[in-house]
């Protein structure tokens, strides 16, 4: 049992179709809200070493980075803390703030309850045009596959590179890239949170397509061994990037720091370099 | 340090003014959206005995009962689930999605998170025109105060009196009280989740104004001695009616089953029978 496999078990009693996007959304006078929720704890996401401060900005930056995903501007967070001790409130409410603030973000509202452990759930809502919106649903056969920035650095700080950590510690979302890219026309998005092979094969499941990967196109973590940092930047998770596709035409998108790593090809299949693509990468195993 | 101080530390990061009602508002074409969020788990909010389906109602219901308190329809919930056993998320969901269904509210979105115990994260948004939207500033002095239902059930099962076990295991928010509160124009309004005592102070903390709270008023729970059933009544934590006040000629409001326990007063000062109420009830105490 994996995280997708128990999203089934979700899908089964809210409906499918509640399950597909990194945000929900729902009409908000002539716009679409989107809507969505994150649940990290210390003991999985908030590694050692991280400090009270940087585990409210990654809890803001999760959420806003979904919010991206959709080609959305984010408008207002809600934040409930879980704390097992309380002195830690005050740095872990700066830190989301901190992070909400420079993403023109504003914290609404929350809650504060006692816990075990660090726990901390960000709920972002914001706001795009109808048209400008972007799901995972829409890729089509010849548009360009394309990231953000550069895959890996964040689990080249798990793999023992610690040059890394800000990457790890406190991820950037692109919000920005996310509302031009969006209004860009971009067929399919997310964010590659878990990955991008487990990215890829997310969007397949929405598309009726698949992706082909060109290795010696991805931009990859600096003074790693070749064959290491592919391993990360394919397979690694805890990167904050946008993973799209987009039809040539469109492509490059003012403003947006983008790198075309492979074409949308009509058969259902995953591949890099023409072997299949591994469906792995960051998810909890279920016992 | 309580609950109240260590909202001061939140106030100080996010500002007094989100913290001051059950739920946070901001404008959503010609209506008010309300947004909250509630942090439950297995220690402190489950109790022995609760199944998951209940656990999965409670939460849904809680953030729902905040939603009421502000007058307003819910809409939508989103909800974040930390598992220590995955088996627990099908009746979580169904209890979570019944509570819902029965209140006209559609779960949009989530999260799944492995946890150390059972951990759930709801976050309700809902609408409410302008002008009805309920607040807990806004009394009079003049004013009735009045409750929905029977308070003190739920700490009643707590204190050993399991014939109440629906009352704390399948919280029944006041979805269609509220809104018709709302629409009657009540001058405050909140849940009374921690009790009648600590609501009522967080009401004058919000107004110029106190409360005379006249015990022979008080529905109180049945089969109870009377001295032991008024400290339920008063002090127990746990319900979710509706706790309001409003203008003596706008009472009753048609559909809502309500009782006037006091009145509004100039002075800022709580009592009951002329002697100071009591400022504590169900909040956790910080180490």
């Amino acid at each position: 049992m994996d995280d997708r496999e128990l999203l089934n078990v979700v899908m089964g009693i809210v409906g499918k179709d509640r399950c597909l996007d990194d945000c929900a959304e729902f009409a908000c006078g002539g716009q679409v809200m989107v809507a969505t929720t994150d649940m990290l704890h210390r003991s999985t996401d908030f590694v050692e070493g991280m400090t009270d401060w940087q585990a409210g900005w990654m809890s803001a930056a999760v959420t806003l980075s979904d919010i991206a995903s959709m080609g959305a501007s984010p408008k207002f967070l809600l934040i409930a803390v879980g704390l097992d001790d309380w002195k830690s409130l005050k740095d872990v409410m700066q830190g989301a703030k901190d992070c909400c603030t420079k993403y023109g973000t504003e914290i609404i509202g929350g809650d504060i309850d006692h816990h075990n452990e660090l726990t901390v759930v960000t709920t972002g809502l914001g706001l795009v045009d109808r048209r400008d919106i972007a799901r995972r649903a829409g890729t089509w056969p010849g548009d360009l596959v394309c990231i953000t920035g550069i895959p890996g650095q964040a689990q080249a700080w798990l793999d023992g590179y610690h040059q890394f950590e800000k990457f790890l510690f406190e991820p950037q979302p692109r919000v920005t890239e996310g509302q031009l890219l969006g209004r860009a026309g971009v067929s399919a998005m997310m964010d590659d949170s878990d990955g991008i092979a487990l990215s890829l094969y997310d969007l397949m499941s929405a598309n009726d397509c698949g992706f082909a990967i060109d290795s010696s196109k991805l931009p990859l973590p600096a003074g790693i061994p070749a064959k290491q940092a592919l391993e990360l930047a394919l397979y690694g998770g805890g990167d904050y990037e946008l993973i799209f596709t987009i039809a040539p035409d469109r492509f490059p998108v003012a403003g947006v720091d983008a790198t075309v790593i492979g074409t949308v090809v009509p058969q259902r299949t995953a591949t890099v370099d023409g072997k299949p693509l591994e469906k792995r990468g960051y998810q909890h195993k279920w016992e």
